[in-house]
């Protein structure tokens, strides 16, 4: 964690490989003059609001800004990619309801792997289409197991929203999204999509270095996301905020932490130095949601506690921090807050997953050896 | 690949990170003098013939060689832990004949991890359960749903064999196995366990370094074992020997090939420069198992290779070109090997995710950014 704002990056003890080059990529850049983000040398506060998600999917896994025409054709190719088969939904539905919506995930990535695999020698194009269908359908299998583990319900998965994120929150509630639940989904997929060689991405790239398929690198990616120091930041975030039920309440609380020196999850980066340039459209996009459904409570705890990180500590948000706020105005399970990172996140995971296979090279450090030297083997019978 | 021996290891080019450390071990270190191979401090050579597989799945996971009551305790615990849960067996029936085997064991894994996992806060003696569980359970996913799939036979997972490997024997084809074969599997299993930050394991430990759960992590490994270049080589070794029918059709083609500069799977290694230390215990291993089967062809043929890439390239074999003649000549199908790599890693990955966790680090690297630079936003009706 970053607690003095500098200009340039500066290595993390809690990071490890922090500043050391695995390899190139022309995807995105991350915290050069200590806050900005570009994906493929896109302004990420040009992008956020204006455009719809589908066509950053488009931007990174196909690697252009789609034109009209373009984005229209992709957004057809995903509807009619939104069926999984047969054989992912009846696995999905092994599931008990007390499965981790991530493992849910994981598997339903690894099933539609073994019942669809990507060819022993894929062309780039084949990589993609599997792209494009993961990214069309990861919302179909988290809605499809969520009704069918809580309520027995199998849902369909057909619906008239033409995005992945209005797809999203139809198969969720079973009602059709106002248009501002749909721009707020969009900003923020658009948001989570790509971030350079975070763990997932490093995970997908390590494991796609062996020469093996796609499916197998977001299986990884997923694990990865999963941990709670990565992708399960958001739903902490929530918990965090949703311990309180005022500002003040929720300032001297956080005050009080932090002369413990506890840390609090949201906030701080390993890349960024001097602020999060997710977090300001996030913010306003909490904002709105929040406004628009006349209950500014949650967002006015999450703000104090914006203001006493930043006054005690110099310490600022995070893109979890707000996309907390969000997604629970939206009417989303917490649970379901590291998924959508998934739905997003694919993309850039699949992108990475192109580029690592053109790169060629298999990923493999060296260790720094702390155990037992020349240790004298005992045959079993004399051993104590 | 090494053509020419030297005495210290030397970065390649296929390989990223090479010599960069990336955290610390205590389990193993490779390549030290060029040809040695140690776990937590024991000479490969000192237990790949001595030594039952359990007792080096007890040094890796639980972290000491064990004595006779310990072996013994541990091998009752392992046999209690072999048959999946019911979830686990439904999921694999779902598999069809086609299916990639290490798709049916990433999936395996995955739904396991999902039907029964671990705790959001688990203590090592946990993990080290769960990676019992996986250890006494990968061949039973495997032979389980081989024989589903290919017979539409739900087999039995219980058996007399004492050991993973001539449990796995067993179950693949249905009889008991002979004592030398069941050796012939400790050996083997004993030689794949355990190689410092591989990439599959290394993997492993960026999934585990986010805080994530041991079943993501293996589910991640499995997916890069999968790849061509690391576990799918002692596949793609028989077939090449299995293309001839004698020793000098053998030779005369492979210096045929290498005049055309292609390179040979199963030969080199990116940090040995020697010699792989394990290749002398399974080519004994090997050349038993074709002498008491009274046939030496496909030994014949490999050995001839063996010799014709030394004289032209000074290219040794690793462990993947005489384990391929050894599991062919134990009746194991080819597209199985590399699942046999899971059932043997495993007990590394384990003791990897174990020690990630101990370390605490987050392990996100960096990328050299080769795209273009701050393009000018564009809106979508004016997009070319």
């Amino acid at each position: 964690m970053s607690e003095q704002p500098a200009a340039m990056p500066k290595p993390k003890k809690s990071v490890a490989l922090s500043g050391v080059v695995a390899g190139n990529t022309a995807l995105c850049t991350v915290g050069r003059t200590g806050n900005d983000l570009h994906y493929r040398g896109y302004d990420i506060l040009d992008v956020a609001e204006t455009c719809e998600f589908e066509e950053i999917a488009h931007l990174l896994i196909h690697g252009k800004l789609p034109n009209r025409a373009e984005v229209t054709a992709y957004k057809q190719k995903l509807h009619g990619l939104r069926n999984p088969p047969a054989g992912v939904l009846a696995a999905l539905e092994l599931l008990p309801k007390s499965t981790h919506p991530m493992d849910v995930m994981r598997t339903g990535c690894s099933v539609l792997g073994a019942v669809a695999p990507e060819s022993p020698q894929p062309t780039a194009a084949e990589a993609r289409d599997i792209a494009d269908r993961l990214t069309a359908s990861f919302g179909s299998m988290l809605c499809y197991w969520h009704h069918f583990a809580n309520h027995g319900r199998r849902i369909g998965l057909d619906a008239p929203e033409d995005s992945i994120g209005g797809h999203f929150l139809r198969l969720l509630n079973g009602t059709a999204p106002s248009a501002e639940w749909v721009r707020a989904m969009h900003t923020s997929l658009i948001l989570y999509a790509e971030h350079e060689f975070n763990a997932s991405t490093f995970a997908a790239r390590v494991i796609a270095g062996t020469g093996s398929d796609i499916y197998s690198a977001v299986t990884g990616a997923i694990g990865a996301l999963r941990g709670p120091k990565h992708g399960g930041a958001n739903e902490v975030a929530l918990e965090v905020q949703q311990r309180y039920a005022t500002p003040d309440v929720a300032e001297a609380d956080i005050v009080q932490r932090l002369t413990r020196k506890e840390i609090v999850i949201g906030f701080g980066h390993p890349v960024y130095t001097l602020s999060d340039p997710r977090n300001v459209i996030i913010k306003g996009v909490a904002r709105r949601l929040a406004e628009r459904a006349g209950d500014m409570t949650l967002y006015n705890v999450a703000e104090r506690i914006e203001s006493a990180l930043w006054r005690e500590k110099q310490m600022f948000p995070n893109l979890d921090w707000y996309s907390a706020v969000s997604y629970h105005m939206l009417g989303i399970p917490t649970a379901m807050f590291t998924p959508i990172f998934v739905i997003s996140r694919v993309t850039g995971w699949a992108a990475h997953v192109i580029e690592q296979r053109e790169d060629g090279k298999i990923i493999r450090p060296s260790a720094n050896y702390t155990g037992p030297e020349n240790l004298t083997f005992v045959p079993i019978e004399e051993r104590k």
